[in-house]
């Protein structure tokens, strides 16, 4: 039997606390916070349980990753800035090889060139960027779907 | 009041065909048409319309996402080969500015370098790769959810 | 004696049949009927005759400057999106050596990065960018006064 | 037992059908309908049995080439200006997965830059690129051989 | 009621004084002298008015078109040299905004690589290479319809 | 009426505490010390009141500029190494946008390639190099000008 | 005893003339005239005497940095464009190695990006930019210090 | 006369601490803990003091350098994924100046093309790669000898 | 009347004596002895007098190049590791001037990026890749055909 | 039983000759003859038996590799010069297959960019370097637990 | 009958004039007035009349080169910073096709990178550097020699 | 005193011993043996001894570039291909550092782009190329002066 309410970590990068509260333009007026209640609900809706974890520290979220390999089934992340350059996320998203979905709010790819290199994508299952909140949502129903899967 | 059934176009890039038949290692055993049925109830679930088209011509693709405007609410998209150089297909996009999600079956940040840039993602709302057929649904439920709001 | 009427084939590339509809900010208002319009009674005035072609299709811009071969006198092309990656249509181009001049309706160096590039600009007698329709009417007066001089 | 005659595919891309007409000392002086006779006369005495396709279209390209799978036992491809970009031919290629060998008339390392890069060769089984149309029957040969072999 | 006769003021960069005397292969064999009289002739039957320019010195070019400015009502300008260095110029241009049309004699993409490059090309409204003297003339027709209609 | 006394966060990055102990030949013989109190001596004279914070912690220094928000009227940075790829110290400082002034005590322009590129100066107001300890003084004074005026 | 009143050399480079007369979005909308004046005015507090040049030629901005060589104490320059290209200038900085201070009234690293490079940068004792005409104020103050310094 | 024992300070980098636990293909199945058992060993027989750290946190590592000066003799640091980005890491160790060995487990020739490169080389006395734990051992050997001799 | 028995030069380059022995999964299992009786009888059929050489020594490889020049009337040659980067062998083959085709057992182009270029195939006639032993005997054929036509 | 008195190589490349008699500030002022010595007298203490080898050319450098295929246990090699460009050494250690390590007297990082690169690296086990002629020491005592071990 | 007397015009660019003044570590301390004088000698001793030009501007340099037509028999000439991006003088220099000889008094292979590169050099005959002045005096003799010959 | 008769060591590269013989639009008509004794008259005019040597083997040319040590006063070195790749030639050279000035017989930068980049230039004395035989006289003579001086 596989088991019962499967855990999911979900890790909000750098400066993701100030969303909603500075360039609505860029990220949207939604708060971490409503983003934080969507995601429960929508766990809550697929049987899931979530743990939220927001840092700005590349070495705090090391950690979490680590401390999530034997405690959780997958890991939803939105690395922030930490997705152009901290391979120490990657090598430690390698090293616990859970399945991972990278989340991105805004389409990298329509800002500055430097955002549209990802280091962690190559060691991730899936992304989904630019559909604002709800990629956090799909992420979930997705991860549900791989974990009911394998 | 919105239009009661929303129309989205769903499009297969070139080799798209081919699904499950060849390379499952990199695609997967599931078949075009399964992925299609998939798409057809999903829509169904969503009250979504779609019509879906797979060619292995860009000027068949141009052609077809022209054809969308005006009677389509929004399009996804799966541009095969053509993601990494079409400027054509990513133009018509452009032109008829619907609210469009770039879809991939592989995560292609795993896969040649040449793979990791899309021409196409500065002109879309959102892009879900490396999340297999799975990736085709959420992307209606990205756009149902968009097309709802809007 | 020269040929009395000199033939001249005129060629819109992909997403042209889409002017003066979408994105007027970047190419005008006017529709390629209209520029067809104009282009008609310059080669009038011009005695020049004129054939107008529209594609979205690589293959068939291929076809129809190989079939210019024998019958044309000179080619007006813009190229549209397959001027930064048609290396088919530049060896058409090549291939019949006729006199031919490449026409962008905006200044492509007003644009992305990409658009900079032209790989059909080496094989052409001249280009004339960023002045709108009537850049395809003082392309047809430097083939008339080319043609006359030859 | 191997299969009595073996079927082989000889694909000529985009502007091969100019050849010995145009451009000679760049291609030679030799016509395509005469190395198709050179072509039909080796397969002959070969064995082998030859289906000739040119196409100006990379989508035509694509599909002759998904057609092959289950009919022939190998393909020979001069892409022309595709082997420098076409993804979806690679694709294609890469997905029928049969013994193909790339041919070119002229050396393209001796002209310009961007002829040096071919998409299409990191797929195939080997290349013959400079000997002229004598590069068909070689190919042709060294497909004999490999069939029989394998 | 528009400016009577208008102001378009043309400017020949480094060398262009050379016209003719030297590298017709590449230049072609009229003198600047010839070109001036042929723009004068164009400028008469279109009924503008039209200053003449050469300059080997960047700081002089930069001295003329500022003094363009509240004097002239367009520029033609052939940068030479200039075209692939001078933020100087480009830098004036931008600074008086007139209505400005970038000349160049040679197709500028049949020579050295370093030559495809113009600093200018962002901040002018069109450009016009490849056509020889002929080039001027159309750049005047051009700017009598800008003129015309702005 | 303005804020009576204008509140500034001063940040001194990464090793900035080693300043007068060791590599004097490169960063001068002052002591962060002794830069501190040249701080708050000009402060007290320009009226102005300074909060000093150092880090060697990159999270830290996300966090200080995130409480700055609402609390401070402007920021006087020198991120050290953070300078040349701490996207996550620029993304804080473009979130708060308050006016902001960058300061290196070496001009980095005379130092290891590296260290020419800074990812913070495009989201600052103004930067200051190569004048040691006196930077951050004519910093302050640019930031009580800027206070005074906006 | 030093030099009773130190002479400091200010240079503006081309297009500064232009100061305040167009693209004040860009350059603020202070007259060249009036910074100069704010120059003088700061000088005469802190007992240096400037001496001021404008100019749109190279070759006369290499003339007067080389006739600072004996008669100066020190340079403030905005090079303009020729920041970006100019090694005659440059040359003649390190030649005549005088305390220098590059100044630029604009952020170049908000702008496009060829401004971002300074090949003046590493022949400069320090830089000031981003701070509008401040920036030569604020250069000024440091010089004095750094003369009264040495 | 000398240091009776000289002290040495092991750094471990961001991951090492799943050493042993995960991905043993490319970093052997050794844990932290034995190697650092071994090392204690060695530094016995070799007459030195060791003190051993880990840390995820750069910071963290930053600080531990800065405290090393005038307590210990040399430095062993395996930066891990700190290595190819962390100039912070490098000014600290640039600061102190101690006699430092960098030390990899794996060849990182042979992986990724981003670790070939390390921002930390250039500031250390030498480096040791791929030797596995036996790394470790060969650098304090390498220290004892160096600190033998100055 | 033409040469009764053309003599043709065949060189094998470093490493390529180890053939047979090492990395089967690379170059196969046959060993040069082996390849070279095929390329004796091979010569026999098509009546051509074949002389072979190996050598792991780049002035060696110049040295034999040098000394065909009168002797031989074509040259087949694997240049081994010099593919990549021996200007001196295309030197030696460009002066002596004699029809050459260059040959690889393995497709280049599906191995390391810089076996992808060659210096000397823009010095050669033709290049055969891919296709093992075989490739040498169609070489030969290439030769036999080429010597026997100019 | 495993072999009694394994047998290592150890290869000089060029120039090392000159080792202790010139640029001692780059390579320290120890013979090569001296070197050798301490390795003679290590591979004592160790029980391995050594072949010491150094050579100016290239092709004896892929000679003596091969030759070492079945009478040598490992190899120990600082190819010199040839560490930059010998594709021809690297494909000779690639053939050979032995355990070997890489030595460079000084650290190359500290050095000249095309210094950086290693084309050896990538087939050897590890690389120890920047510590004179201990390094070579290093490495025999690393090739022997390596030998001891497998 | 040639030329009894031939003339050559020696030009010296920006910032020569500063030659012995400053950075003797660069340049030498010989001036530019010891130099010409040292021409003068030699031409003399040659039997060459020679005119000798100093210029800080790129345009005068433009114009003394075009005035050389007809007049003397070659250049030698000493670009300075103008060597490494006037093409204005590359152009002149192609212009007026006389022999030139290129002259640099230091080896700029041994300086800045951007030194490395002439933009003059593809257009002149030959080039002498590192000589320091002697490099004129062989220039002489070499246009004596070229000059008798042609 | 100083050594009576200067012995200078002149070594030409691999394929000079082909000069004249081949390529005469490249490298002229006179053959090596003709520029020896041009060099030998030159020398002894000058008072110079010279030894001559000519190889295509890179190993060779290090061997005679070390042996040169003590026994020579400088060199003039040719060292064809090598130029472009040979870090051993380098390396040597630097080694022996004594004076030597590198010949190119053309103007390289009129060829090739590989061509254009000198891996020797930066450790020699001076360079003098595109004067053909002519170059080694002028190289013998400023050695002389060289010698003399020093």
């Amino acid at each position: 039997m596989k088991q019962a309410t499967p855990q999911v970590l979900v890790i909000h990068g750098p400066n993701l606390n100030m969303l909603g509260k500075r360039e609505p333009e860029v990220y949207g007026s939604t708060t971490l916070a409503e983003i934080d209640q969507q995601i429960a609900h929508k766990a809550k809706v697929l049987g899931i349980q979530v743990e939220v974890f927001q840092t700005n520290q590349e070495g705090a979220m090391v950690d979490i990753i680590q401390q999530a390999l034997g405690r959780m089934a997958g890991i939803i992340i939105n690395p922030g800035a930490f997705t152009h350059y901290s391979i120490a996320v990657r090598d430690a998203l390698a090293a616990v090889d859970l399945p991972t979905i990278e989340v991105h709010l805004s389409n990298i790819y329509k800002r500055e060139e430097f955002r549209h290199h990802s280091v962690i994508a190559p060691v991730v299952r899936g992304q989904i960027s630019g559909l604002g909140p709800l990629g956090y949502l799909l992420a979930l129903e997705a991860l549900s779907e791989l974990l009911g899967r394998e």
